[in-house]
């Protein structure tokens, strides 16, 4: 299997699933329509809707009731980067060499563009209920609100800004990792074996090989913040440090942090042979995640 | 009936019920829960939480399931006054006398925490799924969602920033008054409807109602802004003519939009009384929503 063209396939397929929920730029409201589907269309290699689909397949799902749940998850991802990219957040003009939202909309809109995304996104999936009114779609909703919010990716958020400037434990940044990338990659595997029925044995595997996934690939960020080339990574490095920022890497070292990535990266691997299945595109999924020099 | 009473009971009985929902100021995300609950907390007459308990209870609904609802929707009106407080939106230090959010608590987290109360209000809605998994339930959590997005509150809110400092016409207007306040209130009372089981035809009754109300209670507030004074309003008065901005009453003229405003209020209240249930409380509070002196 050809790992990049199969991903190119799966990202068009996505993105055209996505762009069929996207809300129609008319209306009094049309401004901030606009500014929500610059947003979602400005690009990113939606892995989050990508790891969904493939557990949902993983565990025979072949329904539609998927996709409600895929294009709100990334409207939920893309929301979040809007809200960070505020001046009085992040204050970043560029993200992947465009324009950020309020960069193009102002700032007033950014926000209610952001406001607008984390909305429709649960527009999206009350929708849902109109293919099919079950317990399973309630708990995917639930998974989905509680992974978002102050005890996911909101709460990781939070704990990032309050740790700017100051030397935190190990466990703080273990919250951080956890929450603020881990909680929706959860979020994303666990909605997609929820609404294929997974047990609910099968669906505490499928929660640890995301926390794993989530927790590496952060490990792996500040590893290559300290290690990598403005060049190869395409975003400055060395952040961490000259913000004073506590990273994993500065408190366990860089050759503990690297036997850390591999650890969890085979550990979730290892999980998911455990599991039933056709798993192929989904274990090299996660190595490219985790295993990359970008 | 003494209604101040009766009203100070119900706003009372209401703030339990929120209370019992809000969350547990904890953990590392102890700061942006300490901003959500402040913002929840800080007064208000709970109109939206009580339309809808009276609704629910107009249909005959007895149970707790339209608890949940009601706490998402005072969450959401909340989170809509705390980013409409932000210094990139109206800027605004005080509200009812107190701190807004982001005043006591800085920008970054008062936009988390409207973020933070915006996904808050859909976990507590997708627990209502643990109390009753119905069509009910899923087709209430459809209503608050649109209303509350670009199809509701947040479109209107759009049109109003963009109306500012220029002329508009009247269909503007009413399209704002619909949407930004109109919408949540026709969401509390739909939203009582739908979960007592009303029948359709009950339904298009109470969004009548819930409409006229909504466009009543705005027409009046152009006209309190023309009238009244700064010391019976408790605001600045004059304020729509001092920014130049397009009102109902600018447009209309006074006498007219005074008949308007009892047009729409003996329309909500011919409705009512057509519908069958004890509405004693719900007429009077319809009363004192429109013919209001501040």
């Amino acid at each position: 299997m050809d790992l990049k063209t199969e991903l190119q396939k799966r990202i068009e397929e996505i993105e055209s699933v996505i762009v069929g929920y996207l809300p129609e730029e008319a209306g009094y409201q049309k401004t901030v329509i606009e500014a929500m589907n610059y947003s979602v269309l400005a690009g990113g290699k939606r892995i989050r809707p990508m790891l969904m689909q493939e557990t949902y397949r993983l565990f025979g799902g072949t329904g539609n009731i998927v996709e409600p749940f895929m294009c709100a998850l990334e409207m939920i991802h893309t929301y979040s980067l809007v809200h960070d990219d505020l001046p009085a957040m992040d204050n970043d003009e560029y993200r992947r060499g465009k324009k950020t939202t309020h960069a193009v909309y102002g700032e007033t809109m950014g926000i209610l563009a952001g406001d607008g995304l984390l909305n429709y996104a649960f527009e999206v999936v009350s929708s849902a209920f109109d293919i099919e009114c079950s317990e399973n779609v309630a708990k995917a909703m639930q998974i989905l609100a509680k992974k978002a919010g102050i005890y996911g990716m909101i709460g990781g958020q939070v704990a990032d800004i309050e740790s700017e400037n100051k030397s935190v434990g190990i466990e703080t940044i273990e919250f951080i990792h956890k929450m603020k990338t881990g909680a929706l990659i959860e979020s994303a595997m666990l909605i997609g074996a929820v609404l294929a029925g997974a047990t609910d044995e099968d669906m505490q595997k499928i929660e640890q090989i995301a926390t794993d996934i989530g927790v590496a690939f952060q490990i792996q960020d500040d590893i290559l913040d300290l290690t990598s080339t403005t060049e190869v990574l395409g975003k400055p490095v060395g952040s961490d440090e000259k913000n004073h920022k506590s990273t994993y890497v500065s408190l366990k070292g860089l050759e503990q942090s690297k036997k850390d990535v591999e650890y969890l990266s085979n550990r979730a691997l290892d999980t998911l042979a455990s599991l039933p299945g056709e798993n192929a595109f989904l274990e090299e999924l996660i190595r490219m995640l985790i295993v990359r020099e970008k």
